[in-house]
């Protein structure tokens, strides 16, 4: 007997991708210590958290220090005053109505996203578009759920729904049966949408399939034009099929702050090996009590404060500031004769290698020749391959001239 | 194909123990709704946070609203100068090192001692105490290293060392091989301490088996005793068989601020199938960087002033009143012809039922009649039945209120 490791990690691929931009970066950095380095790659804002936000974030953390209104434990699912203005401004303005206990609050959409697949079964068939933010399919290469990675870079037993410019980005349904399915949209990396119809197909399949779609919404808020849905429940019956992920990351510019939140509705129904319909929402509700011990009291006021008027005002202007830094992207880059995709409803922008380099080719280029960081598509899957993924996360200044350099390049 | 359930989850048995207790809490509240409660049940701290981390936290809170200190993403295993600050305080100063990337930050010990078992094999043997703090039970229930709970309380599979009046709480060796043991010292929930003697043997068993420790020591800075080990790491080889799991939640009150710690040293080695040793720090560094995304900024510059100077004397006080309280419950029950342990290095003090009454008879008994909520000890394993758990993490005067309350009871 001796104490043995979870061998599925062995099968997992270099490092988490954006480990390795990073240390490409520090090492060009290192040799060029005076190059001023424009970041667009990792999607990480840029702006400060807006006032309404510190204002009622500073206030919980005095109530903190005073032991009239200090707060020990909350309940691990989040406090009932945020998931009621979640469930106020989220869902009740758009016609869908959730109890409170169908509201988690966690610390990030990265989390809930990769600690979801915990409370299924490993047999379960899976399946990712293609190129997908890897956590889906690092989470379940680490649970067990998938073979070793083959020559293509596909890992073994798991689907890849492809999108690429012959299906403008669209993902077909999944050609074998499956069992859950991972979407994100507005998509990471691609920045492309999905319209109401076209999610209704993904809806229908999982409803005639007794599949689940978990539905990765963090980009929802940058969402322009009026046919894409901004939470999956605005398709007929997804509450029978889908699990939602939102975050204030992107939002409200709490990737430094961390809060997100899950809503796993009573409706949704998994099985047990006797074909036992069982509901999900108290399974994810045991893995949250159990492994979980909720999220910071003072941010979750400061979540809370993103739905008050003056927040939302507040917010709007950051995100109107980064959607016109994602039209100068997308714009320029066209300009530049590159083909581009997002950039419309998303703060990612998509874009086609020039001279048919690879993803770490065109990344090393800008990176050498222009001090601009992107990501390599290829890190997001084998049909990234080929492609680079920037971020409007920047200030317009940097933005500007990010593409003012890329255009002198002679791409 | 149907989307199936992870079956382990149906194994559980009941709510989460806290739950229970909160609901038999709200009944008895409803009914009565005057009755002036004091809670001893749940470990959790009344103190509000100290001015010095009241100080540091708004401050950075401050930051996330200036453009040019604002901070988005920080690395998944916590900023250095939190890390710098725990090796220099917790360690270093007991002839302890560790480099920066042996701490990895999280936002709670009950996270990281749930979710720590992923890296290990689903074949691990599993040796826990009996009683327990139930997470290290149920997230191995929930990854399926158990089969089904038989009638004697206990998990098939699960090997249980008893700590009882027997053997003075003091778990002995497992007379099985097992391949990860999970110790809490001092413990939870019987208050009991280890000395660097009777931790070596666990030490040194694990050596000798190629076995691990999971060393969940979040009571820490409640030890009084000389020779009671602060850090599993005091004893001589620990770093090649233990990780070890820290907490300012009740050390500096963060239960509702959420911060913690674990080290994974870097000489600690676990086996693939064809065993060869497999460093463990890269495999957790690994579940980090994929499935969690760092603590909140502001709340890791806030556990960074726990070490300041001014915040280790106002949290030193802190305990010291806390450890008062353990003395007068201890002293008061003792008085009162109770056997008593715990208490001394630990803010829990572990009482044995009056007249064989079992924990939830003594748990009620205590509601209805005195309005003081413990916590059963049946809830934390077969060997917790007959014990009740109270904590010293109330005012003085609830505690000496609750004593008095108790003395007039007929027990």
């Amino acid at each position: 007997m001796v104490v043995k490791i979870n061998e599925n990690y062995l099968k997992l691929k270099s490092s988490y991708l954006f480990v390795e931009v990073a240390r490409r970066e520090a090492e060009f950095i290192k040799a060029n210590p005076d190059a001023n380095i424009i970041k667009m790659g990792i999607g990480d804002v840029t702006k400060p958290l807006v006032p309404a936000v510190v204002d009622a974030f500073s206030e919980a953390v005095s109530e903190m220090g005073d032991a009239g209104t200090f707060k020990g434990y909350g309940p691990e699912q989040g406090y009932d005053f945020l998931a009621e203005t979640i469930i106020e401004n989220d869902y009740k303005k758009r016609g869908i109505s959730f109890d409170l206990d169908e509201v988690f609050i966690s610390d990030g959409a990265k989390c809930d996203t990769g600690n979801i697949q915990e409370i299924f079964g490993l047999t379960n068939k899976i399946a990712v578009t293609d190129p997908v933010y890897t956590v889906y399919v690092d989470t379940n290469v680490m649970a067990g759920r998938t073979g070793e990675m083959s020559g293509d870079g596909m890992y073994e037993g798991l689907t890849y729904l492809k999108c690429n410019a012959e299906n403008d980005f669209i993902p077909e349904l999944p050609s074998n049966p499956v069992d859950i399915i991972y979407l994100c949209y507005p998509n990471n990396p691609t920045g492309t949408a999905l319209t109401k119809d076209q999610l209704k197909v993904f809806v229908d399949y999982a409803k005639e399939n007794k599949a689940i779609i978990l539905f990765d919404a963090a980009y929802e808020a940058f969402i322009n034009e009026a046919n894409v849905p901004h939470s999956i429940y605005e398709i007929e019956g997804a509450k029978e099929v889908a699990i939602e992920f939102k975050s204030f990351s992107k939002t409200a510019g709490f990737t430094g702050t961390r809060c997100a939140y899950t809503i796993v509705p009573k409706e949704l129904m998994a099985y047990d090996s006797e074909g036992n319909a069982i509901e999900v929402n108290p399974l994810w509700n045991r893995r949250q009590t159990t492994k979980f011990n909720g999220v910071s009291y003072p941010v979750q006021k400061a979540a809370a404060a993103t739905f008050s008027k003056e927040g939302k005002k507040q917010i709007q202007e950051i995100i109107d500031y980064y959607m016109e830094n994602a039209k100068i992207i997308r714009e320029s880059l066209c300009d530049l004769g590159l083909e581009v995709c997002g950039g419309v409803n998303s703060p990612y922008i998509w874009v086609k290698t020039p001279n048919n380099m690879d993803s770490w080719e065109f990344f090393d280029l800008l990176l050498n020749e222009a001090n601009v960081v992107g990501t390599p598509g290829s890190g997001f899957g084998p049909s990234g391959e080929g492609y680079l993924r920037l971020t409007a996360f920047n200030t317009l200044e940097n933005t500007t001239e990010a593409m003012d350099r890329i255009s002198k390049l002679n791409i």
